[in-house]
């Protein structure tokens, strides 16, 4: 597929940046208010983190859930989360979250800042995948980068599919999907998919819940 | 010189290998073990820590001292230590140890398994910086394999520097320098560089104490 090169390339911009990927959560305020908001959230039973990175989400989840399941596909970023998320209701799963398919259905699919880097023509598979995921009321929570995002990106015009460009200390390049949803218009595209989905903007990020399709359960 | 190269790959083990620096402290008996020897040792003041890693040592030296300053080569390790070691107290350096001097003096200077990886040639300037390092009635305190470590290692037999070949999960392999002193040689070595020294077994390792070479404070 075409964008099979642009997401290689973003996971390894995640294996090798791995050392560097917390200092955003150190330096930017408007994180350390989103992070605050996961108390207010639907997090509840069996939760499932997609793309959990360093695990700056996951121990919140953990208070919050009866397990959490997180999955991300670097094993450097796993090693942080590891020992950031120490409570033993957490499990760690390292796969390409392209390929992998949850086993078993949750209470909550949670996450954050990985919506903004899945390919736009992926998205309805993806959705597809979290809607597989969640078992009868279960719920996506997921919170991302607004449109006021594309501000601090170096983004790629002209791109096929939406991407930027990020750089790691030792001055290497790496290109990365990033799709800076705009909440209305993310609304009305899980709306056309059979979503439920309430989406409010949060210290200029966006804080999503969504209940899929009805299925028979 | 000779070992340069040697270090270096050395070096890139240990970044390369970050996410499965803390296995052999998930794994190991014997180094549950020895953490727990923390808690008995003459730890106090300001501490310098040499070769932190992923942080296995650093929070339980913060526990007993005023500060500490943890130094490592590998941004990748540093990036894990920094989420285990979250204590105020703590400050984490970026250096190649066989470059960086200290700027200050400590009360203690710790190392955990870095004593084994510096070539025999470099031992005696090794133990000179210790020493710079060490401020009045000032303590070395390390612990590291002893001759029973070389059991579990795949030693490159006829090396001109004692080393030993570690391979990570994805089959990459490179040489270290891995030298298993033995207690009552490394303290009759010590001894002749003035050293006061008493190092003993715990768990199939050591641990020793050492005073500096009596200097005009």
């Amino acid at each position: 597929m075409d964008d099979d090169a642009l997401l290689a390339e973003q996971m390894a911009y995640y294996r090798d940046g791995a050392a560097e990927y917390d200092r955003p959560y150190a330096e930017r305020e408007d994180l350390r208010e989103l992070l605050a908001v996961v108390d207010d959230l639907p997090i509840a039973g069996d939760v499932l983190e997609l793309a959990c990175g360093t695990g700056q989400w996951t121990p919140l989840l953990a208070t919050r859930a009866r397990s959490v399941t997180a999955v991300d596909a670097s094993a450097e970023v796993l090693a942080i989360a590891r020992v950031r998320a120490t409570s033993a209701k957490v499990r760690f799963v390292r796969a390409d979250l392209f390929e992998w398919r949850p086993q078993r259905r949750y209470d909550t699919v949670f996450f954050a800042f990985w919506l903004s880097h899945v390919p736009p023509t992926r998205l309805p598979d993806f959705w597809q995948t979290v809607a597989a995921a969640l078992g009868p009321g279960g719920r996506a929570v997921f919170v991302d980068d607004g449109p006021a995002g594309a501000r601090g990106e170096e983004v790629l015009a002209d791109h096929p599919v939406p991407a930027a460009v990020r750089r790691l200390d030792d001055g290497s390049r790496y290109r990365i999907v990033k799709v800076f949803h705009d909440p209305r218009t993310l609304t009305d595209d899980l709306t056309a998919l059979g979503w439920s989905a309430r989406i409010r903007p949060v210290a200029g990020n966006f804080v999503g819940v969504a209940e899929p399709p009805t299925f028979a359960g």
